[in-house]
């Protein structure tokens, strides 16, 4: 029997995580982007539904299109057709991931829908090209939504991924300020040359970070999460981030930084009471800095993308 | 009994890793220097045989006498009098780490002849002030000099070291081409500044590496050995060394790039038989460069300093 329609989902990702800028990101459970990927007889790519009033429905402007056409391109099925409908869990500019997200949903259900059998590689490779698009060439929110878990991008290009090692008992508080920052205007703040002992310094510390979660050292975690390039720079962007993350560090989160390209910011903690102590913390933070915050607490998401419903 | 003599070894070490300039280094069995320190009626520190005619016998000058000074002085031991007799098993100026085990060896004599009692954190703290005097302030050979293995320095102010797993069937090629490169001049080629992406990319590199090395990973370790900072700059002033990483490359090497500030070089392999055909690759292509040069094949020193006598 012929598949009309998959529906997939990716979840959201922490992107440069911690010293990790642009290389290292970790996936989120219980949250996420949903694409449905339904024939169509037109050749080629369209979006019915984009998920949110603000995104384009023109399929070489959003994420799930360009990925879905790349797709397609790559696995030489340019004569298939389908039509897209987005369900966005994620926040637009939110420094969740979901640009990502969508891009990984949609090239996951396309590939399952016409059976076209591409590796993981070559999923990432057809939504690089658009996040590229939309966010920048950088593969640290792809990677964990398309594998899950902790994702090292060794290189982009050629593009190589490193799946590395999560304590099973690491908890992620998330905290989303009502705040809107841009990829571009994040980016724009960013050195673009860095003084060399500052680089090493940065490289100890991811080399630190990826140590610590591979040995559940909690200890050397909690001295490896701070950022010395992105962070200092991003931080003046995003009111009440720099007292939020004092608050969670002062209720026992093992280290904190900004999500992506902000205004998400992260907490790692080692149990369920810790989390709802930084969040409550976090979230009190920001309101005396008048800024309203959700927040929640997430344990890591291990699977990554998957299809949900096959019709 | 009073111990008089106390005799301790420290063994040899590639320092900047790899991608891991100043911050990972690596401790190699089968080479090191080795102290005798002995009770003195004076007060203070004495170099009585400095090693080799080349170092220097004054105390203030010989990381030997500095870091007994620093230990004396970290201990409130100030009357104590030491003479020190010093074995150089390492090279002057080659990239082995031997400033470094020189310091450490006669801190672990001095700390053990006269039962100071000091931790390794202060003890590698009284290295870094001899280190510092004659090399630089950084670590990476310090500190698998005293706890052996490999070694991440996260931070030197405040001294922060991290021991890193290493697979058992790690071995190292050393090669030894007869050149002379002081810490100084290898400094000064360095680049001040970075551009940000290429510290990200070394970054990855560094993460990479300490990944494929906790989960013996040795396809990616093949991929995560490459330095983009310091290992470009110093090429040009060691003749014969591009070839030489090249061959080790081509005869099934896993990595290769210079050990500290050179001019010895190294590679990764995972056998005895690797080993071999690989130091023969790397000492053919440094002859026929015109620069002789001694190879070995090492495993990691596992242990660190020790003392290997008392009397």
């Amino acid at each position: 029997m012929t598949t009309c329609r998959v529906r997939a989902f990716a979840p959201g990702s922490i992107g440069n995580v911690g010293p990790g800028f642009d290389i290292l990101g970790l996936a989120v459970a219980g949250w996420g982007d949903t694409v449905t990927a339904t024939r169509a007889d037109r050749a080629g790519v369209a979006v019915t539904d984009p998920g949110l009033p603000d995104l384009p429905t023109d399929p070489e402007r959003h994420t799930s299109g360009i990925a879905a056409s790349e797709v397609l391109r790559l696995a030489n099925a340019g004569r298939c057709g389908v039509s897209l409908a987005v369900e966005k869990g994620l926040p637009l500019s939110g420094g969740a991931g979901g640009s990502a997200a969508s891009a990984v949903a949609s090239a996951v259900a396309v590939n399952a829908l016409f059976g076209l059998g591409l590796d993981a590689d070559r999923l990432l490779e057809a939504c690089l090209a658009a996040e590229e698009r939309v966010a920048g060439r950088h593969a640290d929110n792809l990677a964990p939504a398309l594998l899950g878990g902790l994702v090292l991008v060794r290189s982009v290009d050629p593009l190589d991924v490193v799946r590395l090692p999560v304590p099973a008992d690491l908890r992620i508080v998330l905290a989303h300020p009502a705040q809107r920052l841009t990829t571009a205007e994040a980016r724009a703040v960013l050195p673009s040359m860095v003084p060399r002992a500052l680089a090493m310094r940065q490289a100890a510390h991811v080399a630190a970070l990826v140590a610590a979660l591979a040995a559940a050292d909690w200890a050397l975690l909690a001295r490896a999460v701070d950022d010395f390039i992105a962070e200092p720079a991003r931080a003046p962007l995003l009111p009440g981030f720099v007292d939020a993350k004092r608050a969670a560090l002062d209720a026992g989160a093992l280290g904190a930084s900004i999500s992506g390209a902000g205004p998400t910011a992260f907490a790692f903690v080692r149990s369920v009471e810790d989390g709802d102590r930084v969040a409550r913390a976090m979230r009190d933070a920001y309101g005396r800095a008048g800024v309203d915050c959700r927040v929640r607490v997430a344990d890591v998401d291990r699977v990554g993308a998957r299809v949900v419903e096959w019709g």
